[in-house]
């Protein structure tokens, strides 16, 4: 049995970046020479998440809008009310109680299966880190672990 | 370790069917022989979706009217707007940008526990495929890695 | 390769209680003496979730007002009328049908990168169990497989 794993580091460039990590992933797989077993893709952050779906630009503006509705900026947050809050402040705190409400709806992790050296994905199939917050850095884990 | 996978392939009724598929997936544990590891069950579309719940007929009427809400159908999804879209087109092309908008919400695969020859499940817990688009050829992949 | 798994029992006190079980999970996979490989936690509910995010007091009374509205409680569901319904039914049987159309929304297992004996969890990630119902008995499941 062998493990391999590797993190991307990127920077998103805003609200509801979508970043398609397809083939950062699908390459790792091939580096790894592991052919059989299961690929697992982590993100590492609060207030970004994972979604596996298909890469078509204005269906990727259809999600950003029900996004917008799962956890409305508009809303108050309490996580945002800094008279009130005392625990895990940090100095680069921003307004981001809508961005936690939304990951909670998404995905933190992708198991995949890994077949014959190909990662199993349907035809229109993607996988996508999605910022959440303002622009930040960001990184996703990616580890292979089979045969 | 061994790993041993397998691809059920089924048609949907339509919108919101619901298939149970846990009885397949217990089986297909038992043939493997598989004593201990993981299960990972992957579903390889992006207008359907995995739940892992109860099987009670009147609360999936409540899962289906839920879910209509998550991405109503009866609102404007750009993706379905064929003279402005230029990717991923194919032949068999349908209205479903809610299915896409719903599907981000739920599962795309689900890892279960196996231990001393059972797939890990509580009480309750059943293994749904759900359709989010019309009546369509589905495929879900169970891969099991272990000893 | 290794395989170690352990479930963790508790009491919940009532709807929305949030459940912090990261060193739990932590002091598990120490004493697994597993170093690399995958961190599985399944929940063997459906009435109850996992969530992984932030675990900040404000922020989490901001997750319990998202989740009411993901499947408010004052609807009707179908699954609480006991006029009609015929399966399933127990002797503890109570009024949770916005319980289930919650937990579909939430995660059912988390897998999770283990590197160099470490569970890879971001900065502010920690792992948590979400009560959807009313006080209950609940179990979790941790499986390890690695090297």
């Amino acid at each position: 049995m062998k493990i391999f794993n590797k993190t991307i580091e990127f920077q998103t460039k805003g609200l509801f970046d979508f970043i398609d990590i397809t083939n950062k992933v699908i390459n790792f797989v091939k580096e790894s020479q592991i052919k059989d077993g299961f690929v697992n893709i982590q993100i590492l952050h609060t207030s970004a998440a994972l979604i596996v779906n298909e890469n078509e630009p204005l269906l990727i503006e259809d999600f950003k809008e029900n996004l917008r509705k799962t956890a409305p900026q508009n809303l108050t947050y309490q996580h945002d009310d800094l008279t009130k809050r005392t625990v895990n402040l940090c100095p680069d705190e921003c307004v981001n109680g809508h961005s936690h409400c939304t990951a909670i709806h998404l995905l933190v992790n992708a198991t995949l299966n890994l077949i014959k050296g190909k990662i199993q994905l349907g035809q229109w199939q993607r996988i996508f880190i999605v910022e959440l917050d303002q622009s930040r850095e960001r990184k996703v884990q990616i580890q292979i672990l089979g045969v």
